[in-house]
C-alpha cells in the first residue's frame, strides 16, 4: 500500500460516502427489519456511530414506526463495567432491562442491532463476566429471546464502523482513513455500494432460494467435511431438517433479513450425531477477545477435546457456558466466492467473518430449521435433535480446498462443496 | 474579538484542559453526588460528551460504586422523537423507564445529571409534547421523583459542553474554538479551574452557611422586590420557612451538592401570598425553546396575566402544565457578583443562568425549605403554603439595580439586597 491519506482527504472521502450510507440505512430499515406502520422499533448501536443511528431513526419514522427506542453501547464503558463490577452482579439482568426487552418484544417491536466495536475491547477481562451477563439476559428475558428465536419479532444485525475496529482491520492506516476504508468495505459486502441496494437484495435472495431448494430436495442424512488442514468430520442431520438462508419471515408473514450481509445457507444438525475433528480457518472474536488456531474433537455430538494456540480460556468459557453449549447448533454452507471472502479482509466481527466461510456453531439451534419446530417446546426440539442452549457461537471452517459430501438416506454420496465452492455452481 | 483559532489550535487548547476536566469529574463524583462504597450510580449525559462520561464512570468506580448505569441523551434523537411521535404516546412513561428510575432510586442510587444540549434543539416542536413527557415521568416514576425531592437519593446537576450549545454561547467562533471556550467557562464558574476544586467548594459552602444563618435568623414574613425595569412584587413567605443553599444532605446524612455551580440561597414562598408584577431580565430556555422579554402578574399567589415578546406559547405551556404550575415554588437570592455573572455570558442553560441572577420558579416547591417539610405529605405541604406541581421552571429577575427588602413579622423593614447585591456584603 502506498502513502496514506491526510485526515482532510479521508474526511472528504467519508463525506462522499454519505449517499451510500443513507441508502444503506434505508436498506436496513426497509429490508433488514422491514418496519411496518404503527410498529415499535428498537435500535441498539455504538454511541460513536450516532450519525448513522440518527439516519436509521429518521428512516424508521418515515417507514411508519410509532416510536423508536435507542439502546446505546460503548466499548469503553463495557470494559469499565467488567473491570469493576463483581461476577455475581451479572447473575441478574436488572429488572428494568428485563422489562425493557420483554415489553418491547411483546409490543411486537422490530429489533435492529448495529454491530461495531473494538475487537479487543475486553482484552484481559475475565470472560466469565460477559458470558454470565449474556446467559442471564437470555434466560431472564424470555419474551424477548423467544420473540427473536421463534419468529414473533423481526430483527436484523447490520454493521457500522467505529475507529478502534477500523484500525484493527486496517492496522497500517491512520484512524480516519481506516474508518473510510471500513465503511467502504461494509457497504460493498452488504451489496449497498450501488444505486439501488434493495433491488440487489432481491437478486441475492433469489440465489438463496435456489440453493435451499436443492439442499432441501436431497434431505441428506449427514454431511462429511474433509480438508487438507486435518478436518475430517461427519455431521449428522435431523430428520425433517430444513435449510434456511437469506430472507426470513415472522410468524405473521413479515419478510426480514436477520443478517446483512448474509451469504450462508444453514441448518441445525442433530446435536448427538457429529463426530471427528474440525480445524478453524479464521480467528474467533468473542466477547471482545480472540481465539486463534483452534480445533475441536466431537464424539456423539459432544465436544470431547479442543485446543487453541491463543485464547484457550475463551474457547473453554464458550464450550462450558452451560450444559449444552458443547453441542453443535448450526452448520452453514458458504462459497469461497462471496464479496466478503473476495475483499480478503479479516473483519474481526462474526457478522462478516462467518459469512466469509463455511462455519459451525456451538450452542443453541434454530427451531425454524426443523419441520414443525417453531411450535415445539424446548424439550421437543431436543428430542428431535435441535440443540438448545443459552449461547450460540460461530466458528469458521471453510478452507479453500474444503470438500463436503452429502450422504443420502440410502447411503448415496452427493458432492455439495468442491474446492470450497458449491458443487452445482449456483453462486 | 480578534482573529479566530485554527481547529488544530483549538484541539491543542482542549487537550490542555484535560487535567482540569478530570478534576472536575472527580469533583462531581466526590462532592456533587458524593458516591459511597457499594452504592449504585446513575449518570445521565449527552452521547456527544462520552469522553467526559467515561471519566465520570471511572471516578465513580474508584469511589466504590457497585455499578454505574449510563442513561444517554441526544438532541437530534429527541427532536426526531417529538417530531414523529404523537402527543398521546407521551401520556405514558414506558413501563421499563418507570422500572429503571424507580428500582435504581429504591436501591439508593446517586443520580448525576450531565446537562449539555443545543438550546434550540426543539425549535418548532409542539411544547406540549416535552411538557407531557416530563409530567408523565414525574407523576409515574414516584419512587424516583420522591427519592430526589425528599432527600432519599443524592443527586447533582453538572454541565458539559456540546458543540451546538457552545456555538450558541459563542456564535462568532468556529465550533471547536467555541467548545474550548465553553469548557473553560464551565470549569471557571464551577470553581474547577484551580488545582484543588474540592477545597474551593469547602470555602464556597462556608459563605452559603453564613448567608443562610442571617436570613433564617430574621424569619421574614415577606420580601418586597423593586427595580427600575418595572418589577414591583411582594412575595409572602411561609411560617417556618427555611433558607437553603450550597450543600444538601440526604435523610441518612450524606452531604451532596444538587447543583454545580450553585450560587443561590433559596426558599419556597407561600404559594398564595405573592402579588404584583415581575419582569424577567434574561431569556428562559425551556424544553429546547426560548422565551424572551417576558413578565408575569400575580394575585394571591396565582399568575393572572403574562406576556412575552418571543415564545409566548412556551410560557403558556409552562404556566398551564398542571393546576398548580401557575403558583411560585421558589424564590432564590444571588448576588450580581458571582463568577457566572462576571463572565458576562448568557449560557442558555438554567443551571448557569439561574445562578447568574436572583430568580423565581413556577411549579413545585421544596419540602426541605419548611420546618418538618420532608416528612409531610403533599397535602400537608400545600396546607403550609409549599406549592406542589409536576413542573419547576426558573426565571431570572435579578436586575442590576434590584432592591429586596425583608419585612419582619413585626413589620420592620430590613435591606436584603441593594443594587443587585447582598446588603450585608458577605459574598
Amino acid at each position: 500500500m502506498g502513502k496514506h491519506m491526510t485526515t482532510a482527504e479521508a474526511e472528504a472521502l467519508l463525506a462522499g460516502l454519505s449517499k451510500h450510507i443513507e441508502r444503506y440505512a434505508e436498506l436496513a430499515i426497509r429490508r433488514g427489519i422491514n418496519v411496518q406502520p404503527g410498529q415499535e422499533v428498537v435500535i441498539s448501536a455504538p454511541i460513536e456511530r450516532a450519525d448513522f443511528v440518527r439516519l436509521l431513526v429518521a428512516k424508521a419514522y418515515e417507514a411508519g414506526a410509532v416510536h423508536v427506542t435507542t439502546l446505546w453501547t460503548d466499548d469503553e464503558l463495557s470494559r469499565l463495567e467488567y473491570q469493576n463490577v463483581s461476577l455475581s452482579y451479572f447473575e441478574q439482568t436488572p429488572s428494568w432491562k428485563r422489562e425493557q426487552l420483554n415489553s418491547l418484544a411483546k409490543a411486537g417491536a422490530a429489533f435492529l442491532f448495529v454491530t461495531g466495536s473494538n475487537p479487543r475491547a475486553l482484552d484481559g477481562i475475565d470472560p466469565a463476566k460477559p458470558a454470565m451477563a449474556m446467559r442471564a439476559r437470555n434466560e431472564q428475558c424470555r419474551d424477548y429471546r423467544s420473540g427473536l428465536d421463534f419468529g414473533r419479532n423481526a430483527w436484523s444485525i447490520v454493521g457500522a464502523p467505529v475507529e478502534a475496529w477500523a484500525t484493527t482491520v486496517f492496522p497500517e492506516c491512520p484512524s480516519r482513513e481506516a474508518l473510510y476504508r471500513l465503511w467502504r468495505a461494509i457497504l460493498l459486502v452488504a451489496r449497498a455500494d450501488g444505486t439501488d441496494p434493495q433491488v440487489e437484495w432481491e437478486r441475492h435472495d433469489a440465489t438463496f432460494q435456489k440453493n435451499k431448494r436443492i439442499l432441501n430436495g436431497y434431505a441428506f442424512d449427514a454431511l462429511r467435511y474433509r480438508s487438507s488442514n486435518g478436518t475430517d468430520l461427519k455431521v449428522g442431520l435431523c430428520e425433517g431438517h430444513i435449510w434456511e438462508g437469506g430472507g426470513a419471515r415472522t410468524v405473521d408473514g413479515t419478510a426480514f433479513f436477520p443478517n446483512m450481509p448474509t451469504e450462508e445457507v444453514f441448518t441445525s444438525p442433530n446435536r448427538l450425531r457429529t463426530s471427528g475433528v474440525v480445524h478453524a480457518v479464521m480467528p474467533l472474536v468473542h466477547a471482545g477477545r480472540i481465539v486463534r488456531d483452534f480445533w475441536l474433537r466431537f464424539d456423539h455430538g459432544r465436544v470431547v477435546d479442543y485446543g487453541a494456540k491463543e485464547g484457550y480460556d475463551v474457547l473453554k468459557s464458550i464450550v462450558e457456558t452451560d450444559e449444552r453449549s458443547c453441542f453443535l447448533g448450526e452448520c452453514a454452507l458458504i462459497s469461497k466466492e462471496t464479496p466478503i471472502r473476495q475483499t480478503g479482509l479479516l473483519f474481526y466481527n462474526t457478522l462478516y467473518d462467518e459469512n466469509a466461510s463455511c462455519h459451525l456453531a456451538l450452542g443453541t439451534g434454530f427451531p425454524e430449521c426443523l419441520e414443525g419446530g417453531v411450535t415445539m417446546s424446548e424439550e421437543e426440539l431436543l428430542t428431535h435433535g435441535v440443540n438448545q442452549s443459552h449461547t450460540h457461537v460461530d466458528f469458521m471452517i471453510g478452507s479453500d480446498d474444503l470438500e463436503i459430501t452429502g450422504i443420502t438416506q440410502s447411503g448415496e454420496e452427493v458432492p455439495v462443496f468442491v474446492d470450497g465452492r458449491w458443487a452445482w455452481h449456483v453462486s
